[in-house]
């Protein structure tokens, strides 16, 4: 049963779009899609070097919508996997972000309408959308005060893609995913803490921790965030889901863990703590885990033992 | 105390800009602000017809920010009451929604910024902002899952309201306003009901009712409105009220009321249901007569009172 809910995608998708389909995520979800049988779509703004891949490539901009009709033909679904800003962006910067995020999915959606693919999955951020969370872990109906501009945009986003959906026939997947790793390219700053402590370890680097590393997350193996990607192609309607461990780690716990897997001790040094950052944050997956056949199967421990195997 | 609290304007308020201020709740506020030795500068897109008011006035295209650097000089608040769309504006004009909407709040505050005006009173839509409520009266932290283009664009505003509030120093008071109700003009097409039905009832025409009448709304009086508008420009930091009478009134309740007062019988035609409009809300008040001074004061029947003897 388990092994057929991981090989599981919906029997109808044949092709898929991958917006950003060159980032961490993207290239993960690629590799699982091409693997079940599905033609892959790569939109990116960077050109590609997975050359020996085989998947249709498409570079443009996003917030322009370069190419984007082209690349959407006969496509069964899109996976959105855009943003073209960090939530370290600060907030003035905010006008870019709505311009280029909220616009461009706008822009989107209507191109996919002419185009008659009524299918998107969006990766929206269990991370920042709560903010500073009430209770932990925060569960999809908890208040949303985002204290980045990335987080209002991907509110405003879901927003978006809830009324589409009510009112306009699309079926949209909001996956509310956690922090996620494992082995792979990310861009440069976006690494995520767990790269970037297997990269100073191995390096014999300092590694730098922002507060006093009490800092609480959830931390997804990027296995599981795929495979939430792969069912979401089978849903109907609107469903929006925390993607999470269910489980909070702080900073120290997943220094200790990876000391642990690597059999090596960190150098930390700890600089000042982060405005922007939520102190305390993980995400309540009792919806998700009850409406669907997705739940986690890595644990922290597991996922840093693969990731270290696939970096030796 | 009473009589204190409704003359009450911060005594600092010297100069307010009211964007969006030949509107009907414009019009009421800025009287009000006048009436209180504070200087008026009403900024609109359409020409003003009240020329003995002795408003400064500026006519410009609030989404391409046309002459707000001018009208911004020396305010000590700015009361953003401009909407460039309605909420039956269909979600497929989304993408003009958010560039006019929030792009052109986002420049606002820039310039805001660059002017050295900290204190903004935005008013949000407490009837669209939260969708269909699971419970009624609604509380401010319900989640939000608006309906509409009109209430996504709100949430956005109020989400980067509160971000320059917490990282930028900006006084921010977001009023989540019900229905607001009183004489004065209004814009064709945004009269709101009670205007429309003595308007229609004085003029012994029918009244076109969409569903069965048993849509509840809240419903305030534009006087109760503008006190928490002038309350407002004395609170610090970031601040975000649902302001409402507190009561759900059914369309028919209100027909009700309104023959009651005018003494004479409504005709009703009952037209089909509109897929945008929410069945049952009503604000839960409880934050603001806790936290501040204000309450409403006029109820439907006295308010529905004032109104026809204004209209006399």
């Amino acid at each position: 049963m388990a092994d057929q809910i991981r090989e599981g995608i919906a029997a109808n998708t044949r092709s898929a779009l991958l917006l950003g389909g060159n980032g961490f995520l993207g290239r993960h979800l690629a590799r699982a899609l091409t693997q079940r049988g599905v033609s892959v779509r790569i939109y990116d703004r960077g050109s590609h070097d997975d050359a020996e891949a085989g998947y249709a490539y498409f570079r443009g901009d996003f917030a322009a919508g370069e190419r984007l009709a082209e690349a959407l033909e006969g496509v069964d679904i899109v996976y959105h996997l855009i943003s073209t800003t960090l939530p370290s962006t600060p907030h003035t910067h905010a006008l870019f972000d709505v311009e280029s995020n909220v616009c461009g999915t706008l822009r989107l959606l209507d191109q996919m309408r002419a185009a008659g693919v009524n299918r998107i999955v969006f990766t929206s951020s269990g991370g920042t959308v709560y903010g500073n969370p009430r209770t932990v872990p925060v569960p999809e109906d908890h208040q949303l005060q985002p204290l980045c501009s990335y987080g209002v945009t991907k509110v405003a986003i879901e927003g978006y893609l809830r009324l589409h959906a009510s009112l306009g026939g699309l079926n949209a997947a909001v996956l509310r995913v956690a922090n996620p790793y494992g082995p792979g390219k990310a861009r440069i700053g976006v690494q995520g803490f767990i790269p970037t402590l297997f990269a100073k370890i191995a390096a014999e680097a300092p590694v730098e921790i922002w507060g006093n590393g009490s800092v609480v997350r959830d931390y997804l193996y990027v296995e599981d965030a795929v495979d939430a990607m792969l069912e979401a192609a089978s849903w109907t309607g609107f469903r929006l889901y925390n993607v999470g461990s269910g489980v909070g780690h702080s900073l120290l716990d997943v220094v200790r863990t990876v000391e642990r897997v690597t059999e090596r001790a960190a150098n930390i040094i700890y600089e000042p703590g982060r405005s922007f950052d939520v102190q305390e944050i993980y995400l309540d997956i009792g919806r998700i885990t009850s409406e669907t056949a997705w739940r986690p199967r890595v644990s922290l421990d597991a996922g840093c033992r693969r990731f270290w195997a696939a970096m030796k």
